[in-house]
């Protein structure tokens, strides 16, 4: 267990959030009492990280169908109508999203026609669903991923793919954390990750504040780290990944599954079921989200760049299946993903 | 010419130079008086870029001269040996920093037993030359480089080796500046180079004061625009190139070169000859300056990581020669740089 949340409800009516754009110097809940609010929480990245994203989402629908529990059938309906829209238009790329809003519309389908008050009590009971399936499909994911960590790993993990960026436990840094619980001894090199800084800010916060060695680089020195001192294997999580294995992922991750290639270094991709996209064949298909300027010419007070300058500020980039060693998920390690091993996969877990 | 000056002297006793620290918010030029003035800017990267550091070196070791010329022989000769003693220990990456302090030590020697009153004239007049000669090599340069750049081309740099890493006109920014001048359209990406942002604040701040198209990027996402933009070249600086042609340059541009490679992308070095160090065989005998965590921790007032985090701060890394498709010097452009190529580049210069 982590000694902070990244989520969860907070009875009777609020999702009750960390608001990560304050870590590591303030920890800050939110308390977030409407569909419109979480979605601002996820589009200024208050939350962010696939998993989370996914499960804020869910939370979203339910927080609304709450606020709206005593509205007549029509008016309950059309409030669920505008927060699904709000919530699917908050962020582009991670599919986790998308999936948890399908999963909360399945159930607001099936339940057309019974009271606004019965709906938003079933809604709020997938939300929790949801949540603590991304928890436990974390902890499966490290029990998968840590037999992959050698003891006295040097590990390089770029962006927050930790407890922060899900329910709980975290993708890449769960497959630490489960390395580390397993009694391995690791050292962990993060990229800082411009420019937000999920690296520098979240993943240093959450690893020191649990005690395991962490040592924080500029983006661009991962290269240079690699080609002179042993890195034995890279952890990242996902946003989105194609059917044939391509995985976007927060900017950057790219050069270093090039890097990881390049010497000899294992390139893992730590992510649930609810990460994969097999409607889009490869990763030419995943929309690549363009986030303001001002998060490349400053970071807060500080500005930086000249005024007025133009900026090229993609938040994802795509890593082509062939340059990643393994997939770890809840279901099982897939080592050289393609699209023959995810179909493979999926198979397995709609029949487990 | 450009709308500013990187560094020059200020009759009758001071090198005047623009503090690169403030900029692009202040153009804030610093009187420096005495040798350990013009060290400490030095280390404190008020000036930066190798061969702007050569040049500064030169007129600290003027500079001291002057300030002691009413000295008897033995209090100027060892106020000089200190000063040689500082300069020398301000950074150890750019070997134009001891190529300079070299050709003044030359002419130090050669005038022991003169009036210090006249060697001081003599140490300013050969800081002049060198500072005169840097000009002129990277006019060379830019005249050379230019016809490697197609009309209409898009170019990536990364960190700063412009106008303000020189004496003037630059290296990299030099052939830009070359090319636009033999009226070609060109569209520049920069790098912002963290920790210390040259990309963000230098790079961008001097082409767009030269009405030069440029665009900011984060560190990561190079490898995302060569994967979904027409990239036509990338052209850096260095701060030491090996005799084989390794080319230690700022951190990051290692991974440049490599994720340039992967696209197809010509990778450009251009520097001069002073850049060169026949001494080391190849990049791995190049000494890389590890600086202070605080450079990663935060930028200005900000501090963005938690409190007594680790920190990985190499200023510089190595590209192999291999990923170098040509290097660009005064005395021309050697295309596939290698041991051989560069003595026989050596050798011509020599004899030129």
């Amino acid at each position: 267990m982590t000694a902070f949340f990244t989520l969860r409800w907070h009875a009777p009516d609020a999702v009750e959030l960390l608001d990560q754009r304050l870590l590591p110097r303030r920890e800050h809940y939110l308390h977030l009492r409407s569909a419109g609010e979480v979605a601002d929480a996820i589009r200024t990245l208050a939350v962010r990280g696939a998993p989370a994203i996914g499960c804020a989402a869910a939370y979203g629908i339910a927080v609304e169908a709450v606020r709206c529990r005593h509205l007549d059938a029509s008016g309950f309906a059309s409030a669920l109508q505008a927060a699904f829209g709000v919530l699917a238009a908050s962020r582009p790329t991670a599919v986790n999203l998308f999936w948890a809003l399908a999963r909360m519309r399945a159930v607001h389908e099936a339940l057309a026609g019974s009271p606004p008050i019965h709906a938003a009590s079933k809604l709020l009971e997938e939300a929790h669903a949801i949540l603590a399936a991304d928890v436990a499909a974390n902890e499966a994911m490290g029990r998968h991923g840590a037999a992959l960590v050698p003891d006295g790993a040097t590990i390089l993990t770029h962006c927050n793919a930790g407890a922060l960026a899900t329910a709980g436990h975290g993708t890449a840094l769960g497959v630490i954390r489960s390395a580390v619980a397993a009694g391995k001894k690791v050292r962990v090199f993060a990229d800082e990750t411009r420019p937000v800084l999920q690296g520098a800010r979240l993943t240093a916060w959450e690893l020191s504040r649990d005690g395991i060695d962490v040592t924080l680089l500029p983006d661009g020195a991962a290269g240079h780290l690699m080609a002179t001192q042993k890195v034995d294997l890279v952890v990242v999580g996902a946003d989105r990944i194609a059917a044939n294995g391509d995985v976007a992922n927060k900017i950057g991750t790219y050069q270093v599954a090039v890097m990881a290639r390049r010497h000899g270094v294992p390139f893992y991709v730590a992510a649930p079921l609810s990460t994969f996209d097999f409607s889009v064949a490869d990763g030419r298909a995943i929309p690549i989200e363009q986030r303001d300027p001002s998060e490349v010419t400053g970071y807060g007070a500080e500005r930086w760049a000249p005024d007025g300058i133009g900026v090229f500020n993609p938040a994802f980039d795509v890593t082509p299946a062939d340059l990643v060693s393994a997939i770890i998920t809840e279901a099982g390690v897939v080592h050289r993903p393609d699209t023959q091993t995810l179909a493979r996969l999926r198979a397995d877990a709609a029949t487990a």
